[in-house]
């Protein structure tokens, strides 16, 4: 065996460098990188031959078998649900306008400190070999903010969509979707536009994607972080302990008001009295009418930051109404999202849970395997999102001039894909996009398949055959049904010889025209092309 | 300023846990998270203000504002011509039954460990921040065969292809296409079958895409790892040599015989003889002419391994005459490649460098900027591949039974990215899809364009208008210029009253119609589905 030859002869190489470099005393980092080699090609022997590196026969299996904990593989049926999700959200996305970028999936580390509060822990660091530190992207917006930063002279205004992986070292829940690595898919607006028109069209672009991706009833709830920053001010909420007292409201859609009023007062030192008068607006949510009662409600109007948020409110509510979409709408004074970045309009869309099918024991299994360790089955938000002014300007040292005001929305693809994959039958989900299967009957004719198949495909038609010298008919017959291939084209010897082949459709049931349709050789590719709709 | 005030009280809050979990001897991972939440914190204080954590005013921009080395954005109009060379290339891979999965962007360091040789220094790791090592993939390969080892008994044969980035910590060379963040993109037939027909249809897939993404002039090398394993013996290179001397001949393409020859002799201790006569043989390239020179070398064919290679390259070459494709195609014996796993036929594909448009001095400069240490302008090899018959069976512990053969290719859709940015004016790029764009004359009208928008999106026509009140009609004009925007509906005051718009084709010259077509607005939509093609 040469390879297992040339491995030893390796090993004994680089294992003698080892040696003479540590002799010399070398640097540290060059001695374990050669280390690390050595390493690897112990391993690929004991791969080989079976035996582990330190001479002893090991059963089975050298390696761990599996995914890192929280990620997952996609299989072709899975990834033809996921690429019918994405083109349906692009196709809206291109629908207003947006256009695309690409950010890596790294940033230096600093890019992303500071930008996550508590949840920095959760960033993925990459090991330090020497030059930059670097870091799993934690999400999409922050490198959006730091490419505008970077390009703003030329990018004053873009929407832009990105649809991209991102990384958190989080406790995966995978019915749910919750996976360390997943997609995030953002349109973000740029620019300084009349005010809420952008906002507006966000909540358009969300009901137009959860429409057309057939989730099922949801609501989007809607709320403004000036609404909310005033409301705490005229309640009486300390302005040191408003972000708190916020993140704290943002858990009523988990917890009764009881027990967010105790993290309120207890953990956060609020007093009694003022969480109580926070108590009675959370509750409120409606549309017009609320904001109509808030409009009277006199302490809140003396309050700038309210009625601030409340005249945006108001001309949000227009605009929504404009664009149609104002039916799928509540305005939540409970909703007010965990990031410290939003500055204006924040929003939601939840779909009824009761409305989703169940979880199957079989997903529950496979999501335990994975090392699911959340036995909760909610899937919640599909949707979030909100204006964020600041951001662009934090990467500008604050500067104003170099800020650019930005309104987002972020779908939540793999949630959606939750809901999709438990409605589907795996099975039945077609993902070989095949038009034509090119079939022998009796003497194989590989070569002449061969042809066929170069003719269909010079005319842009997909098509395959069987890489056998000679299948069985059935055999091929077998493949169409598997992979729904809906035509065929069959041969014979002497047919060839007369130059006609056969043309037959293999979605009809056998009965009819069970032989296939009879037609010269030269006329092949015109009739699959109109048979096919390309004509 | 609440958000400064909040981030104050933050950093005191954690500031004290962090020196109460040093007080108690906590966890030294625990103390570490709570410390960079901690650092983070004042890092986003100090961009909100402007301030150093030290409480010094720091100058300008707190932050490094690049990308990292190696890693660079791209732009709308890069991603257009991105998304243009992916469609056109999966458009191929689905024409020959093509599925795709996906796989996770790292792996368990096991399973990347010993598969790459010496180049494994270059893989990426994760910090260990607790739980599995892992480690970013090098390439779609290794992944694939994991995946294959994992779900062998569904996947017993698969087509599929990937599309997605790999990782590797190499000197970059970005007019080049050599990055250390790049795409990769493979198509493997897995699976036992007749012997060459899958191995030639890769190369029938790889004219396929290279003609159809219009590289320029292109030549496919052809080579067999048992033709190259069997001359190399009749040479008398020893067993434990083989592939340390086939490393050496890979480099020909980069430097001449002469120098190669010394590595063999020189650096690997290969007698001068030996050396000479392989020399003889890999200076040979050509078509059935070479092959047949060969089968009528008695030494060599006396050799099994030789034999049996030649014996493929035969079938192969016949097969690639149907396919249509031998024209393409340059047996050259000094083709080696250097990954390990290649067990059978191996090729490369290379474009005619002096036909490529040449690199402008802002690219050169860009190229710097990103840390690019390379001054050579080759592009070379745009695909490559072979078949390895035995890397699924290194995970199932060497395992025959559950091995799975396979045969597959790679595009460098880097390099054909950097062929087609070469020869593409940026400006002229068009990244954005809106197919009308709505233009108020006179008062703005903003919520009538807003109304009109509505219909459109609900129509599914690409729609935007300008999120401005009363924006002026020539700049509404300029945004259909930039964007090349083709059709706008134009609406005044009184018109709306009366009932009708006007339709204009912004393509043509201003002089015929200027003010576009007058239509009743009951059937504007039908008219602009008319005119889109889309009746």
């Amino acid at each position: 065996m040469t390879s297992v030859e040339s491995l030893k002869e390796s090993i004994t190489q680089v294992g003698d460098k080892v040696r003479a470099l540590k002799i010399s005393n070398a640097d540290k980092a060059e001695v374990d990188a050669e280390v690390a080699v050595l390493l690897g090609l112990k391993k690929q022997l004991a791969a080989l031959t079976g035996e582990s590196t330190d001479g002893k026969k090991k059963k089975g299996n050298a390696f761990t078998l599996k995914t890192p904990k929280g990620t997952k593989d996609y299989n072709d049926k899975e990834m033809a649900i996921r690429e019918h999700i994405f083109s349906t959200i692009i196709n809206v996305f291109k629908r207003h306008g947006g256009v695309t970028i690409d950010t890596p999936v790294f940033e230096l580390k600093e890019i992303l400190t500071g930008k996550y509060g508590e949840d920095s822990k959760l960033i993925y660091d990459l090991e330090d070999q020497g030059g930059e530190k670097c870091a799993l992207r934690y999400d999409l917006t922050v490198p959006f903010a730091r490419f505008l930063a970077m390009n703003g002279t030329t990018y004053q205004n873009i929407k832009r969509y990105q649809i991209a992986k991102v990384y958190r070292r989080d406790q995966p829940a995978m019915t749910k979707g919750r996976m360390r690595e997943f997609y995030q898919c953002d349109f973000d607006i740029a620019g300084t536009y009349e005010p809420m028109v952008p906002d507006s069209e966000v909540i358009r672009i969300v009901v137009e994607i959860l429409s057309a991706l057939d989730v099922g009833k949801f609501t989007i709830k809607v709320n403004h972080r000036k609404i909310l920053d005033g409301l705490f001010e005229v309640c009486g909420v300390p302005a040191d302990k408003i972000r708190t007292i916020s993140s704290a409201v943002d858990k009523l859609d988990k917890m009764p008001w009881a027990d967010v009023r105790k993290e309120m007062t207890q953990d956060k030192g609020l007093d009694g009295a003022v969480a109580d008068k926070i108590g009675e607006y959370v509750k409120l949510k409606g549309g017009r009418d609320l904001l109509e009662k808030l409009e009277q409600d006199d302490v809140l109007m003396a309050n700038a930051s309210a009625k601030a948020g409340l005249n945006d409110m108001k001309l949000f509510l227009r605009y929504l109404e404009i664009f149609k979409v104002l039916e799928y709408v509540s305005f939540d004074l409970s909703l007010a999202r965990g990031l410290d970045y939003y500055t204006g309009v924040i929003y939601e869309a939840v779909v009824e849970e009761n409305l989703l099918p169940e979880i199957t024991a079989e997903m529950k299994k496979k999501a335990k395997e994975a090392g699911d360790d959340d036995s909760q089955t909610r899937i919640g938000s599909v949707s979030a999102g909100g204006r964020y002014d600041n951001l662009v300007g934090m990467f500008a040292g604050g500067s104003k001039k170099s800020n650019i005001p930005c309104v987002g929305l972020s779908i939540g693809v793999e949630r959606v894909f939750s809901i999709i994959m438990r409605r589907s039958q795996l099975e039945s989900i077609k993902s070989n996009e095949c038009e034509v299967y090119v079939i022998a009957v009796g003497d194989g004719l590989l070569e002449e398949r061969m042809q066929i198949a170069t003719e269909l495909w010079e005319s842009g038609i997909k098509a395959e055959y069987m890489y056998k010298a000679k299948p069985k008919l059935q055999a091929q017959f077998s493949v169409c049904d598997r992979d729904r291939i809906p035509w065929a084209v069959i041969i014979g010897k002497d047919e060839l010889e007369q130059g006609i082949v056969k043309i037959k459709d293999m979605s009809a049931k056998q009965q009819e025209n069970a032989g296939g349709v009879t037609i010269s050789r030269s006329e092949m590719i015109q009739e699959l092309k109109k048979r096919l709709g390309r004509a």
